[in-house]
């Protein structure tokens, strides 16, 4: 089955196309357009160049098109991208506005590009959609709760891809074939043997998610993907009453103070350094202490949440590290283990230092209780998976 | 020694006078005044009305007037009330707008009135000194650091006390002792037997913290006493660009969207019924299903914290309930501990169902790991004690 994932942003393109069968997923083509200003010319010279590449006959040849679309309004999940996704996405133009009306027009362009090819909407939000009431409310007025604003988590397909790969790494097929089949059969109940699993996304942004039997309980990300983690330039957590202070306190307004918090904050507020990880480590050799803090501030956060989730879950059997920051940096996965031995939690210094990007790994001892993993995050192949298991479910 | 304890609001004066040694604490009067213009007034009032009823001969007999000072820039602990405590103030009135300026005018008022009485000042911060950069520090612009944006922590003479009873009522006297001693000794090095606590403070403002053989590592409560768990009609955590958004939907000013998260929000906003616990628990009772998400979000919240502590920790030997709710609130108490088995958490239903308010209990049962108490609030006493503490060192 040819699947082609479609990554839209406000003013710019990207595609992928895989050929998927129930084992294996192989991409066949990339590429992307910047400074776009219609969709249409863009799928109309990716077309050209997939066909004039040899991966397809022609555009219908394609089996469905999947939307990495961020969040709607009053929907989630892997669904078809239809109108009631339109006017989701709509509904939330102004939460996600470079990403919502991007998406729109992208999905009708396909439309009607490609009037009989299957589209797929998979919302980042989708692996959330099972959080309780409990976990997602704020303690908002309802007026402001009427207006969508609650906590959804971000990051849903790095995170689920945890949820099944750590499964079957560590040998539980009832829970890794329980999140195969989430989207498509919804959780059920689950009677097997538990599987608790704290995973940790840290990249350019982060995110740290609780997960019990394959079923995410929460997120650190919520009513945006400025929350939870500090992230590249985006604040994370802060006390909402920061906001009229500062404004108060350096006269300005509300939207500045937005565009500070969106742009300027984060582990490049932190450091003064950088927004990558890569260069504030490099500030920290060089004996850096704001680089140090940026660093320091990173692991307290990602303690503050996993800690979060454990006890909510009453414990764990697994630490899980993906994205940039977790498959590259030993150091921080060993500072965010650090002094857990009285919960289980025993590092395997030399395992940990081989651990390298790219590739899945152990970095518990062996006989650690709670198991740490590293698995590679693969964004694209994991939308493709999940676009595949919706349509030949449909 | 005779203390007393001021506790002054903008337009009010509320004072209790104690008689201290060093193992007994007897509270010899107290009274207040509301709607006050003038405090020098009140203050002359208070001096007739205690040496009328002949707990004083004159104003000179008392020893020492604690301020219950909530924060101060750049300023924290149980500290001489002179000017530096009047500069960090004035420096932060606009972040405690209600109670700095009030606590300064009053300080001034004592000093005129009664010169040769000492005056001590304890911050509501006082406990958090030795938090760690990594946990106060927001991942914000070096221009908001400046301002003096970081999480401060509130609810510190509480917490502080549940540390030093905790410790009692575990058999731990080497942290009792460093408890008693923090503000004047500092915490020094420690090398007994750990003793990590939970202690959450439940009430009409709550707040959860971590403590370390004593000291606190971190709280929930951070930049203002809105932040961390829901209130009375505070919002808590709430990712703050919700407040940008709400700005822009119901077009109302950032002030306005401050004055609901006060005043609009917490319990109150989620349950549409009360800002008090028990008038929720009641319209629980008539099956309001707003009122059992506000318990819920709130001990959903609690857990957050706690857990986040326990990870941070390393583990716990004990979690604490204290104040209005945390005392009275059996049910509430059991679904904060509910799952926790794998952790050693085991609650003893009768002993839990038993505990009431204003009585200290263990309310684990006997072969439990973690031990859980109730130590009832009582903060007053308890700044005064720490008045006397100074005062007695100095």
């Amino acid at each position: 089955m040819k699947i082609l994932i479609a990554n839209l942003g406000s003013t710019s393109f990207k595609y992928r196309l895989f050929d998927m069968d129930d084992s294996n997923a192989a991409q066949l083509a990339s590429g992307g357009y910047e400074r776009v200003t219609d969709y249409t010319n863009c799928i109309e010279d990716m077309l050209e160049t997939l066909v004039g590449e040899g991966h397809l006959q022609s555009g219908e040849e394609i089996d469905a098109v999947g939307f990495k679309t961020v969040l709607g309004k009053d929907l989630s999940g892997c669904v078809t991208a239809d109108a009631r996704v339109l006017e989701a996405l709509e509904g939330f133009k102004e939460v996600a506005p470079a990403h919502n009306p991007a998406y729109a027009t992208g999905i009708r362009c396909f439309a009607e590009k490609l009037p009989t090819v299957p589209r797929v909407a998979l919302f980042e939000t989708a692996f959330y959609q099972w959080m309780t009431p409990a976990a997602y409310n704020y303690a908002i007025p309802q007026a402001w709760r009427d207006l969508g604003i609650r906590r959804y988590g971000f990051h849903g397909a790095s995170h689920k891809f945890v949820a099944e790969r750590s499964a079957e790494m560590l040998g539980n097929e009832v829970v890794a074939e329980r999140v195969r089949q989430l989207y498509v059969d919804g959780p059920g109940e689950y009677e097997g043997a538990p599987l608790r699993v704290l995973s940790c996304h840290l990249g350019g942004s982060s995110s740290v998610t609780g997960i019990q039997n394959g079923v995410a309980i929460g997120a650190s990300m919520g009513f945006s993907p400025q929350g939870g983690l500090p992230q590249n330039n985006r604040v994370g957590d802060l006390d909402s009453m920061a906001i009229p202070y500062v404004c108060k306190m350096l006269g300005i307004s509300v939207e500045e103070a937005e565009r500070q918090l969106n742009k300027e904050s984060g582990l490049l507020g932190l450091s003064g350094v950088s927004n990558d990880a890569r260069d504030i480590c490099e500030a920290i050799e060089a004996g850096n202490e704001n680089a140090q803090l940026a660093i320091d501030v990173l692991i307290d956060s990602i303690r503050h949440w996993a800690g979060s989730f454990f006890f909510k879950m009453g414990g764990a059997e697994a630490i899980v590290f993906t994205a940039g920051i977790g498959e590259n940096d030993a150091d921080l996965r060993a500072s965010v283990c650090a002094g857990l031995e009285d919960l289980g939690v025993q590092i395997d210094p030399l395992a940990n230092a081989k651990a390298i990007r790219g590739a899945e790994g152990i970095i518990s001892s062996p006989d650690s209780k709670i198991k740490v993993l590293v698995i590679p995050a693969n964004e694209e192949l994991v939308i493709a998976r999940e676009v595949f298991r919706k349509v030949k479910a449909s």
